[in-house]
């Protein structure tokens, strides 16, 4: 039961000033997962010579795969190439295949490179180029004593290329055994709630089960075990998968890498439904969601953003008068959007959100984290009262959700 | 020149699993970095036990500060609170003010515990509970040869109330030096063109310069330096942000923590400007950019998220024919969606996006990527032609990025 061990070093100043959001190591996990991989470890380093040295040396030692992205590009802060050949005895020479291919791709694209571009030419003697798809610099591998170390750039689509085309298929290549695991995703239910209907995790033994609570996707389930049977999926995780569906059954949305929304939208186009959207305070979160997911169109009508109070009127045809007596914040609003947008789009069902995100807007009455919700159907109109606690950006990601998870019950109740 | 070393340990499978994005660091991160702090260095690790004491332990030996994120809760796989009292040779006993404390709260909030939640309740005799504002379970503060560790939730209002409310405070104290920097926000130039007008970064010593690219918000420029006095800002950060403002300076959007949405709207505002949007492939994400800053009511009229044809038709004005003749990704159609967004809406500015995001919808002639970006106004109306690279999310940001920088630019020639 050999698992191969893997660690990820992410090279940058701008992580660690917090001036970039990490979405790289967070693909590398959910790909490396998908693909049966666990990622043991990940790092974030500055760009700082000695550090990633140390940070190379540590990782190499303990692991089968150490991955790096970052720091392979034309400035004098990228420091990755030369410091992997320093640390591997190597050094740095000047290769042609790369410099053509480099030359070829800032023909193709019509601009002349900066000085500076050929310090991408200097590679490693002793490593392999991972051919770069989507830009520039070329990844490097270094194979040694049954270890590989993959470095890629820190561009989320070059690293992205890389993993798919080359790393992982290595990867897939070197394992024998395979880290399995299964979600369950839920909505409607807390983290202690789930807990208190599932009872004793011990029962599940071998298998291990988690709870991931999020702002913006409910609460995922996820059971795992690690076996070195190629035989499908093992026995142990699938009664696991069944105990713990039968406890929680009421809440799960799906069982798979799905979204909520992906799943409302396959559910809406099965059943020839269209939607419309009216977002005040989560102004457009609604929208974007569902258009992040390819073929949305099909059920996704039109949006509306009625930030102002104008626009709700005008758009939606929700009267001055009922702004005036209840406040743009209220179920009366709420349910006059949905029924607006409904109507003047001419689709099955509409959704509409009004609310206070903070930090300002707050009254006597109304907190901040007030937010109405209201759906419109065949069967009429029906709003929810919710009260966040966040901060303006949580609020508003909550509201987004609690709306995908009223359309989702609605759907199902159908 | 005794700068304090931090570092930050994110415990949670699903941060390796990839099922959680992981916005509290960068957080924690860019709330050190505004405060004159640097993070040295980052790292997830999972669930186990062993693992979590070995990353404890690794991190207390070099650093001055430790912060820890995750596992605090009441479910079986919460570790952090018994490992930290392990690492520290101490034991958790049940404290009554904090069973209080949640008692309390499950009162106020009128639900009853789930079975376990008594565990919150256990704590090390030598630590101080660090009050939590936004939940149940306390953070964990220890105090040893002048070191600190402070472990916190991984709910990213709860962990946020603690680094604002006592751990800043605390790290502030103890602060004698302050590492500074400087930001320069571009829009319009790459990576390569910025470092070419820059020249050598050498002439900026000792400040440092890194370049942090992005897809949602152009090339930062990072100046940088750490320094005991505390005589306001140095000479040296002063000297090299002239420099490098004045060799890149019609790229600039902004010298601050503002974001280009932020930026556009302080302006329309000062101008009495109103904005209407017109979004197919974006679905709604400029608008979400800008009702996340407060106050974006004074200039935002409204969004139509127009991504069927029917919808660009029906509320937009555009005809039937020119969609059928230029299709609705087209300069013609990208065009007159703003001029109708514009006169429909009677504001003063009106931005459209229409594009093939991916991965389906490219013909022989529109590739995957292609989009335009019109924006009408007093003077009529200017459309721009895009071709991006990226998967449909990148695709999405980018466009709605060059549809901020466009307006921005716009506002700047007016």
């Amino acid at each position: 039961l050999a698992e191969l061990k893997i660690e990820l070093i992410a090279v940058g100043d701008e992580l660690l000033m917090g001036l970039t959001l990490d979405t790289n190591s967070n693909f590398i996990a959910r790909s490396l997962a998908k693909n049966g991989f666990r990622l043991a470890q990940m790092r974030w380093v500055a760009d700082i010579g000695q550090n990633i040295h140390q940070a190379l040396s540590e990782a190499w030692e303990r692991s089968d795969i150490v991955l790096v992205t970052g720091g392979l590009g034309p400035t004098h802060d990228d420091l990755t190439r030369p410091v992997i050949a320093g640390f591997f005895g190597d050094r740095l020479e000047p290769r042609d295949d790369i410099r053509n291919a480099l030359l070829r791709r800032f023909e193709k694209r019509g601009f002349t490179p900066a000085p500076g571009w050929e310090v991408m030419v200097d590679f490693p003697t002793r490593a392999i180029p991972i051919p770069n798809g989507h830009g520039a610099a070329p990844g490097i591998h270094f194979s040694q004593d049954n270890r590989e170390l993959f470095a890629m750039p820190g561009v989320p689509g070059e690293m992205i290329g890389m993993m798919e085309d080359y790393i992982l298929p290595i990867l897939k290549k070197k394992s024998t055994g395979q880290y399995r695991y299964r979600v369950i995703k839920t909505v409607g239910a807390s983290e202690s709630q789930l807990a208190m209907l599932i009872g004793d995790p011990g029962k599940l033994l071998p298998v291990s089960l988690a709870f991931l609570p999020s702002n913006d996707n409910g609460v995922t389930l996820r059971l795992s075990l690690y076996s070195n049977t190629d035989s499908g999926e093992s026995n142990s995780l699938i009664t696991a998968e069944h105990l713990v569906s039968k406890a929680v059954e009421p809440y799960i949305y799906c069982k798979d890498e799905s979204t909520i929304e992906s799943v409302i939208i396959e559910r809406m186009r099965k059943e020839g439904l269209q939607l419309a959207l009216a977002e005040s305070c989560t102004g457009g979160m609604i929208a974007a969601r569902i258009v992040d997911v390819p073929g949305s169109s099909d059920i996704l009508n039109r949006g509306f953003v009625t930030y102002s109070n104008e626009a709700k009127c005008e758009l939606l045809g929700v009267s001055v008068s009922s702004i005036e007596q209840f406040g743009a914040v209220s179920a009366e609003v709420a349910s006059a959007m949905a029924t607006g947008a409904r109507e003047r789009s001419n689709v099955d069902i509409a959704i509409s959100v009004t609310g206070i995100a903070g930090p300002g807007g707050a009254t006597d009455t109304k907190p901040v984290g007030l937010t109405y919700i209201a759906i419109a159907g065949l069967k009429g109109v029906e709003v929810q009262r919710h009260l966040f606690a966040g901060s303006r950006e949580e609020n508003r990601k909550r509201a987004t959700f609690t709306a995908l998870s009223i359309l989702f019950d609605y759907l199902k109740r159908r």
